[in-house]
Formats: structure tokens, C-alpha cells, sequence
């Protein structure tokens, strides 16, 4: 529990209301709870303000809120700021520096300061472990990889040899990095597999998703820009180059050797072929295939992706095509009359 | 071996044959073998019978057999019925309820009786798992989550913290369940995770395929409702809400708060925006996008998801756009010439 | 470091320059080092011969390379001879022939020579294991499957129970071989599972990449034929046939008992449904959905996969929808004023 002036003081909030009144924890604000503090932004949940049965609201400056039985603070940002609330409540797990010896760990690893290791983990030859770190059960890191300071690698995750991933980076369960891409050689119709040399680089405050698949590159390396967060079950081929910052939801997947700039946004399910650029500040909607390289700050959908306006308004059309061949029919029928 | 009597008792059916006859074991009504039972059903392998080598066949009333070289045996729901069957045959595997020593087990974690606990799997704190549960080699399941009576946890499966299973439940291996939603909140460019203090309840029955992302709720729970199956490959993601019943084909992606209520049916790589509610009763055809709420008993396809019907309208004028467009421009000319 | 003759040796290729010139490595040909030797194909990377650093380039006989301070090695197909030079200076893995103590394998395994078993390992009852195989750190052979000589599993692959697995195959982490298909049979809203008693059947020199699924069959087998090479997070069904030497780039999921036959490629996030027969040669390019068998080397695409040529034209055509309207409004009140 703490009071509304510690949560307040906290988060630089001006408090409207009762600054001594004790806080259970925090709540959503539909699925609400008397004793607990939510929050409101500009323009969203706006309309549950009149129903909610949370004690506190933590909102932004602009807000009415006609409620005389609710305490307030208002900052700056209350999205950020609820983070940081959350916290409060919840601090987040730390690496509790014990490795279980269980975790068979091979004699050249050298471990930073504070790890954790959990039981059934394999750790091979060479591998460079930062400070703070946490391995989850039965996770696997292949030889001479590197895991910077604060990076948590969640159960089950499996990182091959040569793979360097940054500081303070999240790794979610049954996610594999560093296969081999999908490079062959075809003759005759028999396959042959190009031996990949290359590696992947995860810059820092990378968070990945559970089970996506990030493949090696084949001489170069596969890169994720520091900042870029991937949801679930996401496909990034080999050579795949993504920026700072990028985000992409859930079974998106890059062909390889794409280049996605900064700040680029995938939604849900998008694919986007091999060799091309997602020009920074690009956002794809959801569902969309990208054939072709895009200028900075596109936003496209479709299949294949075109500028969003336009698939709108052919898809308006398309909606109507039964209606707009009826029209033509009419036409022809008249004008066969005339 | 069981005879045609034991087998007609065991489903309740009639025989029309040999009541002695002695069957080895079930087969395919295509890929069949003589001394062997398969099934047909009305409408369906019906015009498999005059081929198939199976001895048996298990039908309905309704259904018309001229081999007088087969034995019958009818039951009100051949399909059904055959499930019994395949059992006879092929006993389900009970909990062997040993408990492998490379297991780690913490304290204070509570098993039900027959808890079967294969090699390598990790159990932290607080853990409650119910009678006959088995948990398959090198799986994870962390502090204070429960898994009900009977439910079965394959190898390799990740559940985090706080997660609930219902009783009776399937975990196929490389399923992942409880991770943080892909939740941030983003600041000049930069995106911050917000901590996931929901859980994911599971309930009873249910069955969830192998490499499937179950996400954890921000602050409520993600749900999953009583004898919804879910096939592989599957991205649950936060606060969404499964009903009762429901069915999911491969590759499907449920974005954030979606709300999917019972005996919804979706097929294939469907995608489902976030905030929807999808009502029950409703199908969704194979690769389609959804992307705004749904009534109850809706069947819709394509991208943007629109009334089947409609959609199979507007599809077939796509297929003859070339020819009209063609008749468009004769018309042009035509008009022109007047 | 090998010379320029004993490169030339190995892929029986022709010099043009200094046979005695030392090569450290094999480099890309843009991202590309001196003292080290890259390739060229006809009608690919021909506009980075005036860049390159590379010191040595393999090539075909018919490109014309203006750079005499570069020395050339011509072979007839640089791509494949490449995979050679690539192997010189990283030799395979081969397996080490150590089983580590923390595996747990049963007593009445078979193992070959020269078997590879990493830590905490899982092989169950009546599992037959080639020889030179290597079986990577958590994962798990369930019980008679088989593995033949030479292939290798990664860390944290899930092989169930009666799988088989041919010689010199590739199974990439988090994949998972032989689970149950999504069989239901439903009766009032209520869905009961069909107990498979089929399994996986997978040919000689298959690759399958990371985070797959591939579903055991009903009553007879799955079967993937041999030289066929699948990307990462596929979906395979229950009795889905493959042949040999087909390609599946990522995210395909194909649905129950559908046949694909010989060198047929499917592009990324491919979806077929059930039942279908995909002919020899067939290629369906990325994001169609397939509902209808092919005649064998169709070329189709989009949603539903049509001839590509036909599907090409309309797209041509849908992007223009907005001015074919525009052109329909002015004829009717052009007509309507005669």
C-alpha cells in the first residue's frame, strides 16, 4: 500500500483530492476495484470515467473529471506514468544471482556479476554473460555468444553460437535465434543448403516476443536496431537489416536481406519480400504484403501494399462492383436500344 | 483383437454381419487393410465403399452398404462412435505417475495424486497441480500457477507465472503461455513496455496446440473459455477474451481485448483486430482480416471480412474485371461515335 | 588461409590470375574485404564488380569482369561451388561422439556410432538413433521414433512418440514433430478430440527450419519426401502428403490431407486448405490462399490463388477502380442527356 503523495511524489503528479488516502494497487479501468488507482488518457476511457469503481484516477491536466468521490493526479503523460505506478506495486524481477547446478555451464564462460542461471540451462563454450542477467529453464546458448548487462532471457529459448544480443534486451519463451536462413542452391531440382557464416546482432532494449524465429545471416549478419520491439511468432530472415525503434505485431514476416529503417511500424501479419527498404517512420497496416520498397513515412495496406488512402477507396469500389456492373449492363442495354 | 460384439456393445450399435468376427485394429476407409474397422458417414467416403478393403465398417442408419462381403456395425453418430473405438484399440495415456529425480521441484509446490513429472522439467513455488496430471520432459511452470485434474503439459511447453488451467486440458510442446502483451506506451520515438500484472485463466477442456503465443493480461486476465480448441501456431494476445467452445485453425492472430464469444468457429491465418467483439456463433473463413465487430452467427471472409456472400459476389466480378473493363471502353467508343 | 590453386582445385574451376595468392575467408561482394574471395552470378551482382573489395572472385565463364586487379576463379555455377569454398574454411559440424551424463535416455535405445547427445536430453523407450547423429541440448525423442544416420536436431525440438526421420536432415530448434492434428468431431457445440494414431514420416535430407509444427496423421502418416527443405514456423496437418524436393519458404501452413507433389514451391505465409492436390512444379507465390487443386507447374497467386498472369491484369485493373467509376458516372450522364 502506499498513499496518494507517495504515488504522486513518484510521478511529479498534482494531486486533486485526499493526498493521505492509502492505495491498494492499481486497476483497470473498465474491471475496476474500490482501494485501487487507474488511469485515464485524452480522449480514451474518457466514457468510463462516470461508471468506474476505482478510488484514484492518475490522468493528464486536460481532463474533466466530475467526480468529487475520486482522487486525482494529474502529470504530464498518464500512460508513461502508470509504468512507473505499476512498478511501485510490482518492482520487477531481479536477477536473484543464483545459478542452479543443474545449469551445465561449459569451463571458458564468463559470467558478469549478479546472474542468475536457471535449472536445465546450457551454457557453451565462450559465451559472455553481463551483469545482471537472468537465464531462464532450460534455455540454450550456443558457443561464443555474447548477452549484455540487465538482458533477460525467459524458459526455453534457444540462441545458437556467435549470437550477440545488447544490455537490458527481453527474450520471451521458445523464441530461436541465429538458425541458419533459408538460403539454397538449386540444380536440377536438388536443394543444396548455403553453409550460413554469418551471425545476428541485437542492439540494446530489444524486446523479442515468444516464439519468433530470427535466422543468421549468410556472410553478413542478420541486424535488430537497439529500441525495436517484436511481438509473437515473428519471422526475420537472414540478412534482414531492421532499425532503431521499429515495431511489428504479432506473425509478421521479413524475407531476407530486407532493410527496414527506424521507427518503421509493422501491424499484425504483414509480409514484406525480400531485398527491399521500409523507408524510416513507414507504418504497413495489418494483413498487407510489401513488393516493393517504400519512401520514408508510407503508410500502406493491401495486398499488394499500396498507399493506405488508395486501397480505401478501392476497396470502397470493390464493395460496390455488383452494383457498378449492374450500371454497365443498364448502359449497354440502353445504348443497344438507341 | 476385439470381436464385432464387443465393439457393437461398446458403442451401442447394430450389427448387420458376423458377430464373432475378430478385428485387429482400425483403419482409413482409403488407405484400408482386410481384418480391420473404418467408418463412413452420410455424404462423406460414401463412394469409398466399393473399395475399401476394411472388413468392418461402422456407419449410420441412413446410410445404404451393397457388400454383403462387410460387417456393419450402425450407430446414430458414426464419427463419434469411432472415437470410442481408436480408444479401444489404443488406450489413452494415463499419468504413470512417476516423478522423474531431474526434476526440479520447489518446495512448496502442491501435486495432486498420480502426478506424472518427466525428466528435466522445472516447477517453481506455489505451483498447484492437480490428480493425474502429466508434465512432459524439459517444460516450465512458474511460481504459483495451477494446472487442474487431468490436464496434460507436452515436452518443451513454457507456462510463466500465475497462469490458471482448468482440468482436462492439452498443452501441445512449444506452446508458450502467460508472457507479457505487447503492451507500450511511446514517447518521442521511444517505446516503453508496460509491466503485465494479468494472468491468462484456462479453462476446462481445453486444447491448445503446439507453438502457440498465449499472452498474459495488462491488469486483467486473458481468457480462455471451457472446450475452445485451438490448433499450432496460434498469437493470443493480452486481455482477450475467449468464450466457451470455440474453434481456431492455424496461424490465427487475436490482437489485444478482442473479445471472441462462443462457438465462434476461425479458420486458417484469420486475423482479428483489437477491441472487437466477435459474436457467438460466427465464422470466419480461412486468411481473412477482421476488422470491426461482428453479430452473432456472422460468416465472413476476405480482407477487410465481409458477409461470405457478399464477398463471393464481389470475388467473381474481380475475376471478370479485364472483360468488363473491355466492355466499358467499347461502350466509350460506341458513345463517342454518335 | 588457402591458396588460389587449392580453391580452384576444389570447385575444378579455371584461373585467371595468381594461383599462389593466399585467401583468408569468403566475404560478401558488397560487404565485402580485401584478402578475401566472393562470387558473381550471371545477371546478379554484376554492378558490384567495380566496388567490391574482394581480392578473388568465383564466377561463371560467360561474365566479363574488367578488373585486372582482381584474380578469378570460373566455374559453371558459382552459387554451388561457393557452398564448397564456404566448407573449406568452416568445415561442418560434425558430431563429437559424447553423450553427456545429464542425458536421459532409456535402457533400450539404439544408438549408432559417433552419436552426439547434448545435456539434458530427453530419449525414451525403443528410439533408434543413426549413426553420426547429433541430438541438440533439451530436446526431446519420444518413444520408438527414429532418426537416421547423419541428421541433426538442434536444441529444444519436440519429436513425439513413432516419428521417423530419414538420413542427413536438418530440424532446427523450438520445431515440433508429431503432436496430435486439430481432428474434432462435434456433436451439439461440444468438440471431441480424434486420438491419432498415425505419425510423421519424413524422408532423407529434409531441412526443417525453426518453430515449425508438423502434425502426426490420424490413421495413416504425415509424410514429407526427401530433399524437401521447409522455412521457420510452418504449419503441416494431419495426413498432409509432401513430395520430393519442395520448397516452403516461412509461415506456410497447409491444411489436413492436402497433397503437394514433387518441386513445388510455396512462397511465404502461403496458406492451402484441406483436401487438395497441389500438382508437380507448382508454385504459388507469397500471401495466396489456395482453395483448389493445381494442374501440375501452375503459377498462381492472391486470395484465392488464380493464374498469375489473370491475377496480375485484374490488380492492374482494381488499382485503377477509382477512374473506371469516374468513366461509368460520365457515360450515364452523357447518356442520360441524348
Amino acid at each position: 500500500m502506499f498513499s496518494i503523495s507517495e504515488i504522486a511524489e513518484a510521478v511529479q503528479g498534482k494531486i486533486e483530492g485526499d493526498p493521505n488516502l492509502r492505495i491498494k494497487g492499481v486497476c483497470d479501468i473498465q474491471d475496476s476495484q474500490s482501494g485501487y488507482i487507474s488511469y485515464i488518457l485524452p480522449g480514451k476511457y474518457e466514457n468510463y470515467i462516470n461508471n468506474t469503481k476505482a478510488t484514484a484516477l492518475l490522468t493528464s491536466n486536460s481532463i474533466k473529471v466530475d467526480r468529487k468521490d475520486k482522487t486525482l493526479i494529474r502529470v504530464k503523460n498518464p500512460a508513461l506514468s502508470f509504468i512507473d505506478i505499476i512498478h511501485m506495486f510490482y518492482p520487477e524481477k531481479k536477477s536473484c544471482g543464483a545459478i542452479h547446478p543443474s545449469a551445465i555451464i561449459a569451463k571458458n564462460v564468463k559470467l558478469g556479476s549478479k546472474v542468475e542461471i536457471a535449472p536445465h540451462t546450457v551454457i557453451e563454450n565462450g559465451v559472455k554473460i553481463g551483469d545482471l542477467v537472468r537465464i531462464g529453464a532450460g534455455s540454450f546458448i550456443g558457443s561464443n555468444s555474447e548477452i549484455g548487462n540487465g538482458s533477460s532471457i525467459s524458459p526455453n529459448v534457444s540462441i545458437y553460437h556467435d549470437i550477440t544480443i545488447g544490455n537490458n534486451c527481453i527474450i520471451d519463451s521458445g523464441t530461436v535465434i541465429g538458425a541458419d536462413g533459408y538460403g539454397l542452391i538449386s540444380d536440377k531440382n536438388i536443394h543444396y543448403k548455403i553453409p550460413h557464416i554469418g551471425s545476428v546482432s541485437i542492439g540494446n532494449n530489444v524486446w523479442i516476443g515468444s516464439n519468433c524465429s530470427i535466422d543468421r545471416g549468410t556472410i553478413s549478419n542478420t541486424i535488430i536496431g537497439s529500441g525495436t520491439k517484436l511481438d509473437n511468432l515473428i519471422h526475420i530472415a537472414h540478412n534482414v537489416i531492421i532499425g532503431k525503434n521499429c515495431l511489428m505485431a504479432a506473425q509478421v514476416g521479413i524475407a531476407g536481406s530486407t532493410n527496414i529503417e527506424d521507427n518503421v511500424t509493422l501491424a499484425g501479419q504483414v509480409g514484406v519480400v525480400g531485398h527491399l527498404t521500409i523507408g524510416k517512420g513507414s507504418i504497413v497496416a495489418s494483413k498487407s504484403a510489401v513488393y516493393q520498397s517504400l519512401e520514408p513515412d508510407s503508410f500502406v495496406s493491401g495486398i499488394p501494399a499500396r498507399p493506405h488512402k488508395n486501397r480505401l477507396r478501392q476497396d470502397v469500389i470493390i464493395n460496390q462492383l455488383p452494383g457498378i456492373l449492374n450500371r454497365l449492363r443498364k448502359l449497354e442495354k440502353e445504348f443497344s436500344t438507341i
